[in-house]
């Protein structure tokens, strides 16, 4: 079934937040909460690095992938499930089809990172390359949706992946219970969304900030003119963010959301290799932009308690960006 | 108080061990033990890593330092601690002596890596470089000593440092009770060291295993031999590992060690970069070489539960050995 329209869905309420974390319990990790004293030290205030780069697939992407698939009716799911991803959804949804035994068909740019389609392939996933554009993409979902039968399973403007996605923030509150703050990266919206959802209902005196690089800002722009714009061709090492919100998610986060923070790409790099050296973990670009906006902006939260989802770990180890060259 | 002499140094026993362990529970981190399904998967083992890279200052030297530190009389440790080291003990021991509001003097041969000292510096450390020998080692620490006062703190050949590095296999053994092997590296030998003294004392059909980079096959030879034999120059990238055993930790691993298992440079950098990748987690060149060991052994593990330690994080960012240049 092959439908980009959103028109009769709905954004998750709490309880289906709830209700995901019940379903996936058994197939996800719950990761764990990481601190640096340095790090508080540096910032005067107390960071909680929730490490959805120790999710399975790498990413917080499989919580929402996991809740999609097991919500699926068997007739629905019986020929598969497509989606296109240029990069963590893609893997996340291969895997999660395992779990149904069922199959994924992946549509991805061609200009995809080479670890990211080859994490898609490990699972079994078929994938089927296509020109690095939206409309590029939306064609080759069709075209393989219509001749294999596959169920769509859109990366972030889908009911069950928001909600799946909510869980991690789920998590961290229930362990950290005096968050001041919580600060997600800002791509297609799934997380921020979902973690909204869970937190405002969990604790509504949370601020809820996304992070987005400068070079992809448009949740910054349709956050402040209150309608939907798109990302113009965005080129920001954070390549999980380059998506543009979908109808559901920026109704959530109008919703639910207290700020959307711009970070710049020198900001993602540096924000990037400081956690690598202080915590002693592998991020990707996308999960260095929200520690980005808080530690380039410590002063708004100084002596406060901010939780931050690290979204993933899959990095192209042959070229960090702070290396000139790669072989 | 200079003196390389052990003479009257003993091997400590499991009380030594039992006992750190409490006088660092409040100044350590309890690291955690991390797994991945892949890797047991295609390894058909069950592998448990037990991440010293988490550890404060990035490595399990802190562990020892503290112990020695923390073991001192106040008038012992008025006039600072000093040490001779290419690394993390350097580290471990500045940031040790703080606990004791007391200064620390490292010597460092010239060709130690930069983010090595820059970390005992910022720990407050005073820095002496020297040639890259053990002679030059030796005679910059002892002049070093003669003119402040400062006492000695030998970097695995001392009862107090190899007791304190016990307290991570302590650790593992109570948290995964069923380790059949657990592997370490071997540099100097205090972590093999106060390891198979700790997991024999707890579980006597441990089998202990060594793993040490062929370039620096000292422990190799010293184990096979029966005698203490020098490390000629070793140029191994695993440059926690380029030191001798000394007279204590030969006696110790003579008594209490099953094997020393050897391992190719391109093995090491494959285990590293896998480690990377699979777990997202920062480790060094010297934490490879027991995974090394174990993953190009597979055969030998089969079936079997190995905890292996992961000593340390510490990573010269810049310069990775699986990318060809560096700025």
């Amino acid at each position: 079934m092959y439908t980009e329209s959103t028109e009769n869905q709905k954004i998750p309420r709490w309880d289906d937040v709830k209700q995901a974390a019940d379903r996936i319990k058994g197939y996800i990790h719950k990761t764990p909460i990481m601190t640096s004293q340095t790090l508080n030290r540096e910032n005067e205030s107390q960071l909680f690095f929730k490490c959805e780069n120790f999710q399975k697939t790498g990413a917080f992407k499989y919580r929402g992938a996991v809740n999609s698939v097991l919500s699926l009716s068997k007739q629905h799911i019986k020929k598969g499930v497509a989606t296109h991803s240029s990069g963590n959804h893609g893997a996340a949804l291969a895997s999660a089809a395992l779990c149904r035994q069922t199959h994924a068909y992946i549509v991805m740019p061609e200009n995809a990172a080479a670890v990211k389609i080859t994490a898609a392939q490990n699972y079994g996933a078929q994938v089927i390359f296509c020109a690095p554009t939206l409309k590029a993409r939306q064609d080759g979902l069709e075209r393989i949706v219509q001749k294999t039968g596959a169920y769509f399973v859109h990366p972030y403007n889908n009911p069950a992946i928001i909600a799946g996605q909510g869980t991690a923030a789920m998590e961290m509150i229930k362990e950290i219970n005096y968050l001041d703050y919580i600060v997600t990266p800002v791509g297609g919206g799934g997380l921020l969304s979902g973690t909204a959802i869970a937190a405002k209902h969990l604790r509504p005196d949370i601020k809820l900030i996304g992070a987005e690089p400068r070079l992809a800002d448009d949740a910054f722009r349709s956050f402040h003119t209150g309608k939907l714009e798109n990302a113009c061709r965005p080129t920001t090492i954070a390549d999980g963010l380059r998506t543009s919100l979908g109808s559901l998610t920026f109704s959530a986060i109008n919703k639910y959301v207290d700020n959307i923070m711009l970070v710049s790409e020198t900001e993602i790099i540096k924000a990037m290799r400081m956690i690598w050296e202080r915590l002693k973990i592998l991020i990707e670009p996308s999960s260095a932009v929200p520690v980005a906006a808080v530690i380039f902006n410590s002063i708004r939260f100084k002596g406060l308690n901010i939780g931050i989802i690290l979204s993933g770990g899959n990095v192209q180890l042959d070229r960090l960006p702070w290396t000139q060259s790669a072989p």
